[in-house]
This record gives C-alpha cells, sequence and structure tokens, in this order.
C-alpha cells in the first residue's frame, strides 16, 4: 500500500526516523534505565518496539493504558503515574502494577483496590499533583500501614521540560533532584522515578526515566537540540483552492491544539476548522495534492486517530492501532 | 446508575436541558427548514432524537459520519457539506447522498464516485471551500453534464456565526445570503442550504439551516443570547489537592482546546496537562470531589469520547457511544 493509498486525515509514522530515535534513547539509557512513557503514543504496537530494545518497564498516564498494556503481554513492570481515587480496576490487572499516591486519600484508594505496590509522588516544582517534599516519609509510613510495599519515589520535573536554555534547565533539573533525593532518604526503596525527553541526559539522580515523547518526538522539542527527529506527521489533502489559499482535509478533531495552529512546510496556516485546515502555500497547489502537517502538539493529537500508518518512503508497511485511547 | 459511578473523565448531557434545546430549535425550525449537522455531536442516538422532532434530513462533515447515519436507520437524506477527492465511499452508501462540490475535480470526484446529487458549494465570505458565486453557474452546468443531479446551492456564513453585534451579524448575513441567492439563480434546484446556530433565527434567504451546535450548544455562543442553553460538561474528579490549587483527573486528551482553557465554575484554572487541570478553588475542594468542567469547544471535545451519558439531575439515564468518529 502506498500513502496515497490513504483515507485521509492520516497519521503517519516515518519508520526509519522513528528506529533512529528508540535506538538512540537505548543506547543513552539502556534497558531498566528507562521507562518508557505510553501516554506519548498510546499504543501497544510502538510499546512493543521499545521492549524489544529491552526497556521492559513502562510508565503510563491511565488505567486504560495499564490495562491495555497488561492486555497485550506489556505488563512486566507497569506504573501508573497518576493518582486515582478508585483503584479497583488496577487491583484486577493481571501484571505488575505501581502506582503512584501522594495523599493520604490515595493511599487508601490504592490499599482499597488491591492494589499492592506504590512510589510516594512528590511534588518537584510543576504545580501539579505530588505531596511536599517533607511529607513523603510520613506518607510512606502510611502507605506502609496499610500493607502497601513502597517502592521508592517519583517526582516529574514537568515545569523544566521545554526551558530553551539547557544550562537553566539543568540547574533546575538539579534543584527539582535534590529535593526528591531529600524525599527518597525519608521514603527509601530503590526506586527515584523522574524525567522526561527534554531532562533525560540531565537528570543524573533518577534511577528510571520516564520519557516517552522521545519516540515520535514533538516539534515543541525542536528548539532543544536533543538527538530524536519528528518522526510523526498527519497527511492530508488538499480538497479546494482559492487565488489566496487552500483548503486541506484535517482540522481540530485531527490536531491536539492546545501548543496552536500546526505547521506546513512552505506554506502559511491560517486557520483549522473541525475538518479542514485553511492556509498559504507558496507555491500553487492543486485538488488531490497530498500534504504533511506538522501537529503543534503530537500527544493530544493522538488521542484523536484510531490508528498509526508506517510508512518506509512512500510504502505503508504497518498499521498500528492507537489502542490505549479513553479511560 | 448515579454520576458519582461514572469513571471520569465522562462527559455528560444534561437530559432536559437537551430537550428543551431540541424542542425550542424545533418549533423556530420545523421539519425540513432544518439538516441538523451532526459534526456537532458526532452520536447516531443523538441524531435519533432531532429524527423525532421531524428533521429527517441532516448535514454531514465527513465520509464515516455520512457511512454511521445510514447504518443507523438516518439516511432519509444526507448531505455531506464538504468536498471530497475520492467519492467511492459515499457511492456505496444505501442512502440518499448528497455531496457538496467546488471545483471541477470535486464534480468529476461526485460522478466517479457514483454520487447522484449534488449541491454547488459557495464561498460567501469565510476563506474556506466554495466556488467564487460568479462560478456556480457554470460548475452547475459541468455536473449536469456528468449525469449529476443539482439540487441547488449551499454556502456557510461561518466567518459570522460568533459576531456578538446581532445588528453587525444580520448585516453580514444579509450581505452573504445576496451572494447565495445570485448563485442560485445560476445554478437553479429547490435547495437553499446554510446557516448555523449562530444565525439560524436571521438567515431567511436558506431553504434549510444546517446548524448543529443549538443541541448541546458551546460556551463560545453563550453571549449572543440565543434561547439555547449549555447541555453539555465533562465530570471529573480531584485528585490531588495543595494549599493553592487542585487537580483533577481531565486534560488535553479529554477537552478541545483551540478555544483555550475550559471554565470550571467557582474557580480559576492555571493550566491543562494531558490527563490533568491545574485549578484553583474559591472554596476548599478535597480528593474524590466531583467537580463539572465546562469545555470552551464542544465538538473537538466530542471527539475524544467513547461516549455520552445522559443525566436527569444526579441519574444516569442512558449512555449513547459517540459512534461517528473518526474518517
Amino acid at each position: 500500500m502506498k500513502l496515497a493509498d490513504l483515507t485521509t486525515p492520516a497519521l503517519v509514522v516515518d519508520a526509519r526516523v522513528f528506529e533512529d530515535n528508540i535506538s538512540a534513547m537505548a543506547r543513552a539509557l539502556p534497558g531498566r534505565r528507562l521507562r518508557p512513557h505510553v501516554k506519548a503514543h498510546k499504543c501497544t504496537a510502538l510499546a512493543a518496539r521499545q521492549a524489544q530494545r529491552g526497556h521492559r518497564g513502562f510508565t503510563c498516564a491511565t488505567i486504560r493504558e495499564m490495562e491495555g498494556m497488561a492486555a497485550a503481554g506489556l505488563g512486566e513492570d507497569l506504573l501508573l503515574a497518576n493518582e486515582v481515587v478508585d483503584a479497583r480496576r488496577l487491583g484486577a490487572i493481571d501484571a505488575r502494577v505501581t502506582l503512584a499516591v501522594d495523599s493520604e486519600a490515595t493511599v487508601d484508594a490504592a490499599a482499597d483496590g488491591g492494589v499492592r505496590e506504590v512510589l510516594i509522588d512528590v511534588n518537584v516544582g510543576l504545580p501539579r499533583c505530588g505531596c511536599p517534599p517533607e511529607a513523603a516519609g510520613r506518607l510512606a509510613d502510611a502507605a506502609r500501614a496499610r500493607g502497601l510495599e513502597v517502592r521508592g519515589v517519583m517526582g516529574y520535573e514537568g515545569h523544566l521540560m521545554l526551558q530553551g536554555d539547557a544550562r537553566e534547565r539543568e540547574r533546575g533539573v538539579s534543584d527539582s533532584m535534590e529535593k526528591l533525593l531529600a524525599s527518597h532518604r525519608d521514603v527509601g526503596g530503590e526506586v527515584i522515578s523522574a524525567g522526561g525527553t527534554g531532562t533525560y541526559a540531565m537528570n543524573r539522580v533518577a534511577t528510571e526515566i520516564q520519557a516517552g515523547s522521545y519516540a515520535l518526538m514533538d516539534t515543541a522539542y525542536s528548539a532543544l537540540e536533543l538527538p530524536f527527529r519528528p518522526a510523526l506527521t498527519l497527511l492530508a489533502r488538499v480538497i479546494s483552492v482559492s487565488p489566496d489559499y487552500a483548503v486541506a482535509d484535517c482540522g481540530l478533531k485531527a490536531l491536539g491544539m492546545d501548543h496552536g495552529n500546526p505547521h506546513i512546510a512552505d506554506a502559511r496556516v491560517w486557520f483549522c476548522s473541525d475538518e479542514h485546515v485553511t492556509f498559504a502555500p507558496e507555491s500553487p497547489v492543486a485538488v488531490g495534492d497530498a500534504i504533511r502537517v506538522w501537529p503543534a502538539h503530537v500527544d493530544p493529537t493522538l488521542a484523536y486517530h484510531e490508528r498509526l500508518h508506517i510508512a518506509d518512503g512512500e510504502t505503508v508497511i504497518d498499521h498500528w492501532p492507537v489502542d490505549l485511547r479513553g479511560w
């Protein structure tokens, strides 16, 4: 099958770029040093390639992702790096399940739901989940009192992930990881889980890095001079042409828009509608022409699509279901 | 089942508000005067309620929507109000199918794909699809020469839909519909299809209005003083609480973000992450609390979800699959 035969809009993965990305990461962080985050792709077929490169533990953001990974035989060591208030579905998963907790309520949810292992989630600077660093030890005690195995700590320095100045980023990571280390002294356990694609190379405290974006890469990371290249584009077709602009068949329901409009090479994007992008191309285009659209944010883009089409040049060599969507 | 039993994030439709909305529209534009746009909800169960109110023709934005509506027995008169470059799947649908065309290439696609009826799509001011008004007659001739039945014209005045000043909006609609009327004189046929929720009451030229948002309503329309109220909220749960803010379990993969952050009553939304919203509530909240989140844009929000939960107060009375997603 050729790219030209795909129903548009269609998400296309450049197989070689993807392979280069996961090879580069497997060299930098082999085996257990990386716990790939599946939220970045929501695709067990892609996760299986990461496992083939030696990464056997995975990070998830939703219960559905945990269930799907287990069902796909990738449940050797699954971490839900997020709090839940009802853990019963997690307790029922036939896999090794570790759950983030950051409060007594979420400790209780873990224990009541039949989860056996937890990480104490520590706030290291991002205003999101995580207990204050000084509360981590007490929370670990509470978890152990409920019969939970505390494997260690996690703390996501997400506020630094897109910091453009590498030295500033490194300084920020160092500050954040100092907090996490202090918490770890109070908590104990073997695991210090942290990091992401933007900080994977400078976080030397974490025993495992939770990077996900590196596999398909996000345009937002392009300023950071990382050894990964964008592998994902949205294939669309021109359906209407006017003297000043053209319209292609992808829009708000095919693109994560929180980082703004997508990018089209040699064109200026005017705006997106539900199923259209209006753009001004530098050179004339014709109805039926295929164009490549670069989403401004890959993760929420993927969540709109049923499958990824894997391409070697113009040939579609595989189709991978985006099978971890929903909750 | 109670709302409290739903897995979050969950889209919830207030059944009474929804019924009020579709009743109000059925009174204003009975039967064929309205051709509800299913892109606003992508849900055949919801479309069936619109059909019960007397609207038997529907507007779609994608081929998948057309196929799904036909499969659900709602194919009495389906309009794909969008151009396609490959109409073979449309030609295979067992339903009355009408397709928008705005160029010779899309006329050819319609004829080659086995579509029998078309509308000439005219640009009435929105820089998107549609031929120039003066080209409509010639295009109708080309369509008839290819054996297509030309039912009339359509022209979407989408650039006016959110114009806050009602008089300005009315003046704009009048200008746009003058262009469409002129095209219609050149094209012929019984159908003049146009309009939307923002202009349904002031567009007196169209023989049928393509409104969709009115059923669930969008917060963006709230400034327009329409007789429809927002019926859709996203139910989420608080999973983490800090002194200055709280975090709930819905984020970028549950919310269309092109209109910006969602709204939470009595709270200020700080930012959304993939599966989180960080917000500052005016009154304390606790882990496990349910909150209602109002998406900034309903249409792309719906496209992330598998189903709508229909609620009467705190009781969930039905679940409707969002079964027209994808392409």
